[in-house]
């Protein structure tokens, strides 16, 4: 069987540069890591639903189900095809047509079939099972963190994109910000630079509960206020209805302003936090700063392939004690447990640096490292890269000076 | 057992105005609905784990359950809870931590648990299913859908605030348009402006595949094309992986552009569409528009209290085939089948205004009138407004002029 690109053709009439699409090498580097996982935990088959992984699996975003047997080549079933046809393209109505066109090719129906239990509702998991009527289920959404874990060349271009929009928006940041700005009208000038720079807008977090916009921007002390994400740091918000980032407060001299907007000017976000200072900063802010360059310059020159993940995270933590930052570290009131995660189309994907991750970085695996400290009186301090592992070594994506970026010179 | 707002005062912290808190009465307005839907479908308790279900039953989101038999007050059961105290207010580490709780409260656990099971991931549905172990499972997502569907006097006012910096974020629009424009610049200026009056950014959707920015802006061809997404209208996207809206296109002269952005100024959105024009467009699109208005006119006059949603969407595909515009309808290539849906806290509420629809219009209902038609070398055209359902009739809420608004004057 060979692929058949039409439906991917049918779409590109409104995009004009072709190469945001992958090549169909690229996705079979995918569907191949998705089938070994798959055999691995005693699957037979996997079926889709989620935008997310379907995008993953497919360059694309349909209405619809891809279904992948532990061999040969993933099917797209699609709702509201428009026409489109192809060999692994087939036009359905519903997902309970699926077992009947799957036996009409004579493709056997699977025993052990795998849906993504840790993202579908319960409800279409139920559906989904019921129209297969498999002996058992298993967890795809554990298969397919897996496989995005370990991100494919093109992907990996992507994230380069990404990157380098997002240092080249945040360049701007120091030319928007005027005296006796509220944090959100400062936030508000950042967001519509990144837009301007070709950000996509929408923040993709994976879990039900992870809201946020595009990104967080934390002055003075509502840096340590707990929020319930699980994002590193919180902020207490504007609206009790979105309790996370700024709240409307004007900046104050003295006062640190941590920018961390989601890079996503590709389905692949780069992660990126850097420190503005409106007026010095304490001393002691200063330290700290410094102390996150030092974990930055440690990971790059130690970390590899085969460095565990829950080590990062145990030296940084020691590293800051050591220094007298261990309150500081992550938040104060509430601390962050990790200090990085790996990063793709979701803002959260593994590895997770922490100390119960059992991950090791492989060549591939794209994450950010953010140690950041709280300092009461002055706000957050600590950059956050975004890093690609790769054969040799750790290679830094988000390139952008990292010392404390002055607001306003003259003051 | 009276209600203690420890918590919320807890949180005000950070915030200004004390009325983005619902009153404790408003609040058990929700419950009472919660309950008594849950008493008719045979339910004892629902557990309650999605932030928007919890923000609608709180006030609040935070980490955590909230606990609900079918008597009495419910039970906040919060992880960090940050030393919060309260009758209402149980932290706990997990959720299977809440059983022995409701235990030790002499609180019977329930036979019939009914858990968010369009919601929340298959995963989460077992979890909390096994620490209960009942004897039978409901959907608390259908209840909660239910009440959620008749708004509370202070989510009424909610809308109010939202429709009124809506109209007038939008009177801002015309100005911010310069010939040659891209629509996803044009796009970005009243993004925005809707930031600078006070939106929340998120854009709350029912359903996993839901995905949007801050809402949309369609000019030209680009408005019939078909999305994998369940709005109104599509549009190609500036990127596969979030195909709905602008495309990057130049605004051309005679063609439409319109404009759909959330109005998600408080937790509760108006939903509003007007139509811009870049030079005079063809008498049709002209006549379509008119079309939208004299069905507008004609839900206000005969719109009430036991309509039923059904028919406002067959007299309105009535008279748009009457006119010769039945295939202009509601999109072209792909036409939506429905013209109207309730709002709320996510953007697609009950009641949905289609055929299969077996809802009457209750007062405290507010809902979304979108009839649209997309013309071919114009664009799309037709108003969208929010309607509040009261004792006496229909009241609408996002008032702003429904003409089609011209940009640059002079042209």
């Amino acid at each position: 069987m060979t692929i058949d690109n039409k439906i991917q053709a049918g779409n590109t009439q409104t995009f004009k540069d072709d190469c945001i699409f992958p090549p169909v090498g690229d996705l079979e580097i995918r569907w191949r890591a998705v089938q070994k996982y798959l055999l691995e935990a005693g699957g037979d088959a996997c079926l889709i639903a989620t935008h997310v992984n379907i995008y993953y699996l497919t360059g694309m975003v349909f209405t619809g189900f891809v279904y992948f047997s532990v061999e040969g080549y993933p099917l797209y079933f699609v709702q509201r095809s428009f026409g489109c046809e192809g060999a692994q393209i087939v036009a359905i109505r519903k997902p309970e047509d699926i077992p009947g066109l799957l036996k009409a090719r004579n493709i056997p129906l699977p025993k052990n079939l795998f849906l993504e239990a840790d993202q579908i509702s319960h409800s279409e998991f139920l559906r989904l099972e019921a129209a297969f009527n498999p002996e058992k289920t298993g967890n795809a959404t554990a298969i397919l963190k897996k496989a995005r874990m370990i991100k494919t060349p093109w992907e990996i271009g992507q994230f380069r994109i990404s990157a380098a929009k997002h240092a080249e928006a945040y360049r701007t940041i120091p030319s928007l910000f005027k005296e006796g700005m509220r944090d959100i009208d400062f936030q508000t000038e950042i967001e519509r630079q990144m837009r301007k720079h070709g950000s996509i807008g929408i923040f993709r977090t994976f879990g039900g509960n992870m809201d946020i916009f595009m990104g967080s921007l934390l002055t003075g002390d509502n840096a340590g206020m707990p929020s319930p994400y699980d994002f590193a740091l919180g902020g207490g918000g504007m609206h009790p209805c979105l309790p996370i980032g700024a709240t409307g407060e004007v900046i104050k001299k003295g006062n640190s302003v941590m920018v961390d907007m989601a890079g996503n000017f590709t389905a692949y976000m780069s992660d990126m936090t850097r420190v503005f200072s409106f007026g010095k900063l304490s001393e002691k802010a200063l330290d700290a700063h410094k102390l996150s360059m030092e974990m930055h310059d440690r990971l790059m020159a130690e970390g590899k392939e085969g460095t565990a993940c829950a080590d990062i995270y145990k030296w940084s933590l020691a590293m800051a004690e050591k220094a007298g930052f261990g309150e500081n570290f992550m938040g104060i009131k509430q601390q962050a447990k990790f200090v990085g995660h790996g990063v793709g189309i979701e803002i959260n994907e593994l590895p997770v640096l922490m100390e119960r991750s059992k991950d090791l970085l492989q060549s591939g695996c794209v994450f950010a490292f953010e140690p950041k400290f709280v300092l009461p009186g002055t706000g957050a301090v600590g950059n956050e890269n975004t890093y690609l592992v790769t054969e040799t070594g750790i290679e830094k994506m988000t390139v952008l000076t990292e010392e404390i970026i002055l607001l306003l010179d003259a003051v």
